[in-house]
């Protein structure tokens, strides 16, 4: 039999086993971006290998910007287009995975499946290539830089990423540890609203044998670290949410009033409303604590992602093919994470769906996501990509 | 008339004008010292200076480690020994005052006028190396180094410096500006009890999306902060005190749970009795804290300094002579500072005076000590050499 007429037999049993021919494949591709992890907006490296696949997979694509790249796959003139998307950036942690393929940069690692991710698109992209008479949709990849730092998705927004035309919806995905091979869906809300929090405080110095001349930027900063856990206990919000501050930076010295403090964090919920209502709560705070204080304080919303809703339509077609691949290690999930990802401002756009691979090591401990020893079972990498090929062609069906 | 003679002339009506003639030396050396301002415990350069003039002058002297100095003028074996001490040390202030003699040193300044004070203790030692008949004491000069980090006392007294013979007493001198041309000595406390607070705490990193896994270090700060806030307004001590944090430095990240906060402040009270009531206040609301939130706390009291107390006999003997340079304008304090100055190490061994110089420039906006503003009209510095100089001699009588 020729390879196509093997392809054929096994598909007619309903089988995708033929797919595991990829995994070498797909294994060393992951390892190389293993290797060499870059920071948000700094994929250059990573963005010309995943040109250089695509050309080798003879797939058209274009960059965008300086590190995103688009790529597409014809199938037929008529069909929807659907986009799957995958992340390109790594982290700012000293890796000690020990593993042979661990990173050849000090001080960045990738710690959150991002080369998975990438390395599974570029699989996927050429599995598909080489069975477009398969495909329900021509397909539209996207590899996004600067996930980490939420500015990815708008970025590639920015460059027509869902134009020319809109898809019909997006799949996105993400390797998590804590369990062995599954996977999870959840049933409608997948990841948190964030707005990432930057409190600017002005004081007054004095030296603190004129302490009374002064005003504490510090004081009224720990003021409001204790006014917002005070929120944390006693807002009631639709959902479950997490209000907090990260990091402070206060004062000059010892012996003198602090003129000035700096406070990061970060407000997760579930929902539009208890993001805006939490943050009334939180302004209102602020005003309590300058009116108290004499401080000026100044509330910075940034990169405000909403909350990725899984679409309807999507889980009941996804979760028949989880089932399908994983049986009952494909979880409709009813509890969804604090965690974000910017890829919710695509699914505000199009329809979308987050799935979740669980990709813990047999007898391992699993060290999760911004771990310096974070790392997965890259079996699950080629179910992922079984999956998503078959929700993209009529092997799904 | 020989110079001798004119100087008897001039001393037996009470006058001390006659030392107007080192008004121009004084300046200059002031200039010098100003020109090359030198960081705690790197007084190389001042050191070097002053035992050059001190040889010009032909006074013994000796180092003390590195920049220390001490040098004895002996006027009869059987006189008792009195210490005057100047500090050495700049701070890393970047300078603004435009002076002609400003520093050429960036980022450093004399900005707490130890310049004016080494160039009046180096003119008083020359003024009374020509008049040793009229001493009362052998006079002993302290040239400390690194007041402004506490730590120049001990490391005189660690070199001897009240040994050999041990002194009848100690007289120590600022000058201020909130005034012009006046003096102040303080009825009985004159400075403040001291001590450096740095408080470490240890919490739990986590991902803001597991909140509740980690254990918030900033947090613990902060309500740390607000507690000492309430422990100022609280406590009931013999005398005021402050009792405050200056900085803080908390957290990694904006969505990771702080697993790590440092916090520097000090206590500073008017009685060793406050200090340590307030210190055990402090390590109660510390132990509560550290139950409330599982965070660990750590409180360090560094650099201990106890207050300044001025000896009665030295006010009573100084204050007549201020009365004679100054007229109204030596004042009696009854208020003391909130400031300290580590020669409250000298003065729980000897009887010990502090004298404040007022020296504001007419006319001009006065600039407290620690701004790169900072200056003081010259004129006051040969009253404050007077002022030592009638005190140890028998024109104070």
């Amino acid at each position: 039999m020729t390879e196509k007429e093997t392809e054929r037999k096994k598909e007619t049993v309903g089988s995708l086993e033929w797919l595991n021919r990829y995994e070498e494949e797909l294994r060393d591709m992951r390892h190389e971006l293993h290797r060499y992890p870059e920071l948000a907006m700094q994929e250059q490296r990573t963005s010309q290998y995943i040109v250089q696949k695509l050309k080798e997979f003879e797939i058209p694509c274009r960059m965008t910007g300086e590190t995103g790249v688009i790529a597409g796959l014809t199938a037929g003139e008529d069909l929807p287009v659907f986009v799957v998307r995958a992340e390109m950036d790594a982290l700012a942690i000293e890796e000690k995975t020990g593993l042979p393929f661990c990173s050849a940069y000090p001080g960045r690692m990738h710690a959150c499946g991002h080369d998975a991710n990438t390395a599974v698109l570029l699989c996927l992209a050429h599995v598909l290539s080489r069975n477009r008479e398969k495909l329900r949709y021509n397909v539209r990849f996207i590899f996004e830089p600067a996930e980490e730092t939420g500015e990815g998705a708008q970025f590639m927004l920015d460059h027509g990423a869902l134009e020319n035309p809109c898809p019909a919806g997006i799949l996105i995905f993400h390797f998590a540890n804590q369990e062995t091979r599954a996977m999870e869906i959840q049933k409608s809300i997948s990841t948190a609203a964030i707005g990432g929090l930057r409190v600017e405080i002005k004081g007054k110095a004095s030296h603190f044998f004129q302490y009374e001349e002064g005003i504490d930027a510090m004081y009224a900063a720990s003021r409001l670290v204790v006014a917002v856990r005070e929120i944390n206990d006693t807002f009631l919000g639709e959902h479950p949410f997490v209000l907090a501050f990260g990091c402070m930076q206060a004062g000059a010295g010892r012996n003198i009033v602090s003129d000035h403090a700096v406070l990061e964090g970060s407000l997760r919920t579930f929902s539009k409303k208890d993001f805006q209502g939490i943050l009334a709560v939180l302004e209102k705070r602020i005003k309590e604590i300058e009116a108290d204080t004499g401080a000026e304080i100044h509330l910075e919303v940034t990169g405000e992602i909403p909350p990725f809703v899984n679409d309807h339509a999507l889980v009941e077609k996804g979760m028949p093919i989880g089932r399908k691949l994983f049986g009952d290690k494909c979880y409709l999930g009813e509890k969804p994470f604090l965690a974000a990802d910017n890829a919710a401002l695509y699914a505000e756009i199009v329809p979308g769906m987050r799935v979740v691979f669980l990709a813990g090591k047999e007898g391992e401990q699993a060290y999760p996501v911004h771990n310096p020893r974070f790392d997965i079972d890259e079996a699950v990498m080629l179910d992922a990509v079984k999956f998503l090929f078959a929700f993209l062609t009529k092997d799904g069906e």
